[in-house]
């Protein structure tokens, strides 16, 4: 029977178009570090040196960033969001303006390498730290900045309320980002991914546990200029 | 090695004396009916009528509520919280003010049930409905009212994020009713009681899903009199 | 310590501010009818024909239905959508085209529901079917459609893969949305829900299993025009 | 940037080619009833008269059934695999002997469509029944036949140890499949899946939950003529 | 669109009375260290010293502490509780009494944290170890005690029964506190959450696995003087 | 390589001996209803009324017991337990007693299908009921007869804590039966299932959720004559 | 309300007898070590000395080890089991016999425990190891063994089918321990304990996961004579 | 009642036989490591030694690696794989061909843990790296080596998309292995095992989370020679 299923040509000329395509989308490459031995990234870290592409490296290590360094000794590398990018300078912003959101202090990394995220996909994004649904009046002092925003990406462990929050008081969409922050019933972070997604108020859709890449990559989508 | 345990009179004094002690509490018996057949509750009902105790039936469906109303006819029936309760008037209110709030106007019936419950327990009770997170200004606009509560029932299905955005608001304890409401990743009510035990504010403990008369029995033994 | 709490005139004027504000943002109201009585959706049927703001009632069953074509006769009625929209013509389209992608027949009323959603908050909505993963050649047919798009909406259950396959393939941002179809593992939809949060491509973000309305609206928001 | 993603002529060619392989696969079209109304099913069956090919209806209810059976009158109908067949008569067996083994008579629905599957896909099957792990004696009288076949398809709820019981016994493939047969820890056929995915025995893999018509395709594949 | 989300003054002034209101409730502020780096935490530390308010560090491992006490030689620490606590004298008791029992000797890290935490929220607080279920005669030699409490916290790993146990024999409020004490089926505590939520006698609620702080805080609450 | 797995003739040999031993064991057949159709269950009671030897049927609804009645007339069904038993009369009851301890009458369904199937197993069976952990006392009250069973059988939901409460007050084993009754939290019976595992006191092991029959035979197994 | 639950003498007198009573039962007490600081340990292991009563350390740790044989020095340390015992010699075997089985050479730490547990209790105990499901025979080979039992305990990981298989095979009551052996689909131990718990054979119950010393204690009072 | 279950001879021949079977397969032994000693491996290692027969070691940390080179120095020790085999020559490849593919390069260790059993067990087997469904051209240019497979092993964690997609593009049975890979939501490798099991497309299998060993096993049976 396998002999229906020969080599194809026009498959091929697919193949090589789409990789070009892939390649004038312009967002940068992401290298996502964790089960990778540091010595597998640092092969991808010299492959790009080469290249010259914008490249990030998310969820890395210490002993990541050693080898990543070692190869791109002027990449930029922030620790909270355990992420490194290089060349070390984000592109010139365009399009929308991407507003990051963290509930507490402890979701910063997450929140950090959402802000990252978008600057090195091409836009503006602000980070503000801190403003959880226990103290609502330091949500409600940010209301403007909130609704200024073309996206927002919100931040937020336990309880994981504070994406619906926002999402009842802004015109805007929210990406919700659950943290793994908390202990017990936060289940890692299953309890607020769960909240994230019964949010009351319409406009909220949610990106995994602890991805503040994703959700920064998703906002800069929807902000792009048109 | 049996013979070790043989009858013990002093044991039967406790019990007895326990027993007297129940009934002096003045907390009326709740009779569960689910899982119950109608015949079981009627026999239950007749039996109350001859202690002249007050009994609360909580989770009646229609075919109890038939059966419990042939033997106690004055009995007071609510559809909504899916109680009855004999002798038909609560007691006079003592102690502190008991205030619920329900999220949305699908939580009613549980809200309700928590309602009747603290009233027959002896408290004052207030039933505010529909203050969900997603509209905030609605809550904002009670918290007069909140505030003044001795405690408050929260009700709330889907993100569950009302108990824990009001505890950080006012002063004193919040009983968080979970709810089934909602589909999907509402998961029958677990999500919402996973947001309300990771609640960021402190002041908030949970009784089961569903749980109004629980809730309500809690908070009146909160509210008592000292 | 209750005195503390005393009323509050600021907080009164914000919230009035705040409502207004809401009625200025221009998306009609959604009802959502499961866990309401047909009574109650009536109620609110009647209320809407007086403000004469439109109204969307989500998750209506043949019930409900009933009761608000008794209100509204008018009202266009969506059956595989399990929706009713009044007045019945979604406004003129603005803002980006929504692209809206079932992966069988058995999604298509979570899709058609997340397409009358985005057409009733004023966008142009398309709705494709049946190109589930199993069968790669209809999605690919499809792409110079799908790349068209301001953000595509991907609705499947079972594996829940076509998101993320679609994410690899268009630049624009995905909501996928999980569906209950399926049986066994797919666990009412937790399955394709888990896949999706997953996904290896960036550019996905997820709604609650089979909440086409929340992601129509969603989509609609990302699609506003600037 | 969209203007990047342009039509594609190579793309098309490659899908008409694909579409053309599958038909000259020869394995039949199977329809998945349930979620699909019987009208939906109904337009399914009149089109697969139009063409000629084989077509196989899963998980079909009463409803389904009847609806197909207006359109072909002569279609096979077996009631215990909620399974109909057109044209009626299986193909000439070809390949190796699939058996299928059921743990107890509630698993024959299961069992019958794993086998009716194998046998529309043009393999020889058997089906044996009731030799579940609480009589070991019933399995091993059996064995002869077991070994004999190309790959076993062994399905079972509740404990699920069947299928790992018999892959110590045998040389060959064991295809497991759960049953949602049982109660409480069952899980809904959790409990099986989960043994038959730890089997102590190599040799074992597992399909979805009740997926016969699954578990007798792969066997029929497995056991294809080379 | 945007332009209608001006800023907003009224709201500016309710924040600003909220913010003064906090401060007014007597309440210490707790900083909750885990996910916080020793660095994080000294920050707080140091600010709390200038600003003269009480402070709790909760869930303060060896690094948190040692980085505390450099800034507040003079705190208090309880590494059973692994709690941290600024000014070092708890405030005098006013209102009524709490009782925390603790079911076995590894549950008393959690209740001494909720003995401690509603002590420096102004209650007076005793603790009961090792009164579990297996040894019913330590819990009612004990009844005594428990029955002049204003509210009892009980603290419970594995079968976590103890909570229901004494709500059955006493008149006041029962707040329970799973522990994740124990192993395999105890899940890390959700087993004894689950038994809790699911007390037969009425007047239990549950706060979060290990949240001795919550616990002690709400009893304070409960507890307050009038 | 299939010739390697020839028949067995001392196989064989040992099946039929094992068949005869089984017969030899005097316990009764058990015939498990649910999943198998009436007239299933029709042919194997014909077939019982032949062989003479005592059968149970268990989990048969009311459909069963029809189909059962019509070819045993002189069974004996008990509708609570929904199961029949002939020949009616159970054997002398040999060995030790066995006492099952239902904690509400929710549970008595349950609780009796353990006591018939330990008496159709030959041994004396007592059958209290309502002696749940809220009402301690009416336990306690029961101690004599509770020490002075061969083995005890505890039925219970919600929180399944009476099984633990009442080994640490006897000497003998218990079985402990988890039942579905409840709501919310109790998850169908895993709550009370997990409590009884994480039982603080030994001499605990439980069987599945509603299992009545399992429990009934393992305690005639533990109470055999030696 | 609180005067009426005033002290109580006959409690009392209750109390003392219980506790008079649980010294002459004449079971070693068990010390449950995880959870519990070698320090905690030690103070117990000090205060056994006095007594002269056997004490069994369960779940030890080397430092949990090193601490009591500090107390203790001739007491008996089992690694595999992590059990201590003291005085080191078991009593004098009485009653029936236990044999305790394991899967395979990783349960074997789990099915040590169980064996000295029943030894300490007063039991004569085999240990049986390697006999899982995926070698059949090595289990026929021991039928014998096992069938001259009073109590069989089976102790499995992975697939937990062993209880199931041996209980269809003798006729004494099998007590089943799941371990927590095997990774990914095992869940922890929770695959086997599910298994067990729907053991298609009656004759089973089951205790916690990994906990061998529940199921030698329960095996000896199974065993006990009488 | 005992003396029932004598001896057997019958039994005992087939035992015999069976083992010697066993042998006869051809198949190599395979020892679990983790769980074991590094000592209980080296004493395996030795007694392989003696018999001459191929022995795998799987799941091998660096101590097991270290005691079983020990032995058996000419071993064939592959970290990524954590897979240790002796002799170190696999057999001349008989049968069809097996193709192992992996998602990503996280996937690799447990890829090339398939691959080397099949390889092991006589079958040829390639291995095709990062071919996951973000970058669905570089599946399609690998269609011709996929189609001519006589068995697809398919390795991917995170969305576990990649078996289904191949099982729609090949003719071949397709063994799925979900791996650990990922973070959050992927559920240690639950959420990529619910989505194969899900598979709109059939001819898909699944084995346990990181099997990679069970799915060569399997290959290696499906493409054995006829």
């Amino acid at each position: 029977m396998t002999e229906h299923w020969e080599p194809d040509e026009a498959l091929a000329a697919f193949i090589e178009l789409d990789h070009d395509r892939a390649r004038r989308r312009g967002y940068p490459e992401a290298v996502y570090c964790e089960g990778k031995t540091p010595g597998q990234v640092a092969v991808i870290a010299r492959a790009s040196k080469g290249s010259g592409a914008t490249v990030l490296f998310t969820r890395a290590g210490p002993a990541h960033a050693e080898a990543i360094l070692r190869e791109l000794p002027d990449a930029r590398h922030d620790e909270d969001a355990r992420l490194l990018a290089w060349p070390p300078e984000p592109p010139e912003p365009r399009g929308g303006r991407v507003v990051v959101v963290a509930a507490g202090t402890s979701d910063v990394g997450v929140a950090r390498e959402a802000q990252l995220a978008a600057q090195y996909l091409g836009r503006a994004a602000d980070l503000i730290v801190d403003v959880g649904i226990a103290g609502l009046h330091r949500i409600l002092t940010r209301l403007d900045q909130l609704r200024s925003a073309r996206v927002i990406v919100a931040v937020a462990g336990m309880d994981g309320a504070l994406p619906g929050l926002i999402a009842g008081l802004v015109p805007g969409p929210v990406i919700a980002v659950p943290t793994s922050v908390g202990y017990g019933a936060a289940l890692q972070g299953l309890a607020p991914l769960l909240t994230m997604l019964n949010s009351c108020a319409p406009g909220v859709a949610v990106v995994n546990i602890d991805n503040g890449y994703g959700a920064g990559h998703l906002a800069a989508q929807i902000a792009a200029p048109l």
